[in-house]
């Protein structure tokens, strides 16, 4: 099958992920630009400009190489009716509960302000609760939370993971499920770290705003692995500011990179990372492409297609 | 039975450990300081000043509120013959594998590097090994270096755990034992992170030197969470600069509180921690304790006796 690759990459990740994707794929045909009176049956993107698939016809499958799709889903010139994929990474999801656990110690700890000590040569021991003192709420429950909610549990803190909707998903050991607005507001009043890792939808927009931050006990922490989007800025910014949160650690961001004016990069309660919670680990996801685009071929259906009506 | 507390606390501490020991021994007497003619029969020592139990006649233990008894047994005033038990706390064994864990995955992932590019704004992802590729040595397997290496093991890191003389003890799932300096000198060489655990004896002090340092691959870590005298520091400071060593996260210093002009306070490669890496937790500590005196007052032995000649 004839495959194209479109994204906005950094320096040379163009050129590695072409690379390879021809090694998972040796028998098909990988195009880096369209071209004319050739057909193309699989779109593989990366946070493709807009309008960068206009008009393919015969598109069979749209292959995200990212696991968010809220941007590509925006995308109003997107071929309609056909089935998008998107990235589901074992390596990925292990790096975002890396990612998670590090926070979550860290905020346990007293790491973060440790740092901030060492920065004035302060010698002070600060208390040392137990991860079962900890309890950690999840926001979101998909490939990802389920991964973060086990590495979580497995280390003895209590978890609760939150999801819009009742589903079908069972609970890994030591974990606790929820659903519906009611609940999420209980457990927010219970937990020490918030963790956000939901998709953005219509829904989910704006979900951690100054009404949810103060339903949090003082002092709580907010860790933002998902979307900027998800979060109110000014309201975090001043929740920080007046101690009802006492840290954040923020990897995605409503403009990215970061401007260097923003007031986060400089906040002594904030911990930014250049949304590098989880990167695509380029050796499992051409693994996972491949495997979708050989199923295609053999007139399969491909696995973790997004639901358009849904938006994830 | 009777009971004497001698230590060098700070600030309230020691009133709070006098509560928790009376509230977990309430049938013993406990004294904050000696009486003429009152006979003690087991002295609770944390850091005690030398010479605090000379002439203790009919004392039948010295029970330390710390792990390491280095400083303790350096006190040559020490009644001869007198049992000597060090804590051993379930809950400071935890706190320890949390310490070496958050380390490990602040290494593994960049997270100081980040923490260094916050301070310049600048958004720039890194590298992101898995951690099956990330092999850590351990050195010292005792109580806490188990769980620190059960803990790891469980992440998915390959641990190496080195012992100075072969032991019975078992490997926990995923962490190959080895012992003896030839062994270490493999060891060392396949390693991105050494953690130090080894209690101080003659014959450790000063174990990481220039000699070690160089075993290490180019840019691997170190963690000392044992004492200051194990490492020359001038050699670190040497590895750091040279690029030899990437990083180090340090717990504990030749002299504490590190002195406020000391290089490491303010070395871009270095993580300074107060001593804080496993706190000693009053709840589980003195339960500890009593369980031991209750034995002792039911005539029986100990546990987790001190062996003098060997220094742990």
């Amino acid at each position: 099958v004839n495959l194209l690759l479109v994204g906005s990459f950094a320096d040379d990740e163009g050129a590695a992920w072409a690379e390879a994707l021809r090694q998972a794929l040796p028998s098909h045909h990988l195009l880096l630009d369209r071209k004319p009176g050739l057909a193309i049956d699989v779109a593989i993107v990366a946070n493709p400009p807009p309008g960068s698939l206009r008009g393919l016809a015969g598109l069979r499958l749209i292959q995200s190489l990212w696991a968010g799709v809220d941007r590509l889903l925006g995308d109003e010139t997107l071929p309609a009716g056909v089935p998008i994929a998107r990235m589901v990474d074992p390596a990925m999801n292990e790096a975002m509960a890396e990612t998670a656990l590090w926070a979550t110690l860290s905020l346990q700890r007293g790491f973060y302000r440790y740092a901030e000590q060492q920065q004035q040569a302060l010698w002070r021991q600060l208390p040392q609760p137990r991860a079962d003192e900890w309890p950690v709420l999840l926001l979101g429950y998909g490939q990802m939370g389920r991964q973060v909610a086990r590495r979580l549990a497995q280390q003895g803190y209590p978890v609760t993971a939150w999801r819009r909707h009742a589903a079908t998903a069972e609970a890994a050991p030591g974990v606790t499920l929820c659903q519906g607005r009611a609940a999420l507001q209980l457990a927010l009043a219970g937990a020490r770290v918030l963790i956000n890792l939901l998709p953005l939808t219509a829904d989910t927009r704006g979900l951690i705003d100054a009404e949810l931050l103060a339903r949090l006990p003082p002092g709580a922490a907010v860790v933002n692995l998902a979307r900027g989007a998800h979060l109110v800025d000014a309201d975090l910014l001043a929740a920080l500011d007046s101690g009802a949160i006492g840290h954040a650690v923020l990897d995605v961001f409503q403009v990215e990179p970061l401007p260097a004016p923003h007031p986060y990069w400089r906040h002594p309660k904030v911990t930014v990372l250049p949304h590098a919670a989880a990167l695509t680990d380029l050796r499992s996801a051409a693994a996972m492409v491949a495997a979708n685009i050989e199923t295609l071929a053999r007139g399969g259906t491909p696995t973790h297609l997004v639901r358009r009506d849904a938006g994830y």
